[in-house]
């Protein structure tokens, strides 16, 4: 594996790990007052975006990254928009 | 340009964009009590592994996108800190 590979994956999985306790968060209380739905919104519409670019580049370590925080994010995004519906904010 | 171009800048601009309010907020209020350093660490970290990576592919949407996202999550994180050394949280 090149030094460029393993920044890509070391990259892929800082970013990627950072949204897991979010996310393990906003599952366990159900509690999203205090997220942004634009940004949850303007993030996951980009992370899908980033996912299908690096589908396109052929390069794995934004593919891996990508599908996982997309995964991550649209969880989140799912959640608060359920509440934003079915209780308040 | 290419469609793929296209795409990247587009991931590009939704990610790096869904940080701004957030980094806005947080040089208006200074108040960084609900965020987590943990998760500003570890990505502030990734994003700049990304720009490295973006570097060394030679892949500008990477790079532009990554050195943005850098600027505001090092200035979140820095607000950060420097709360938890001279103030409460």
């Amino acid at each position: 594996m090149s030094i460029t590979e393993i920044l890509g994956y070391s990259a892929a999985f800082l970013t990627t790990s950072s949204f897991l306790p979010q996310a393990f968060l906003t599952l366990k209380t159900k509690d999203t007052r205090s997220l942004s739905l634009t940004m949850y919104s303007l993030f996951t519409m980009g992370v899908l975006l980033w996912l299908i670019y690096g589908i396109q580049k052929q390069d794995f370590a934004l593919i891996i990254a990508n599908a996982i925080t997309l995964i991550l994010s649209a969880t989140i995004l799912g959640v608060k928009i359920y509440n934003l519906i079915f209780k308040q904010g």
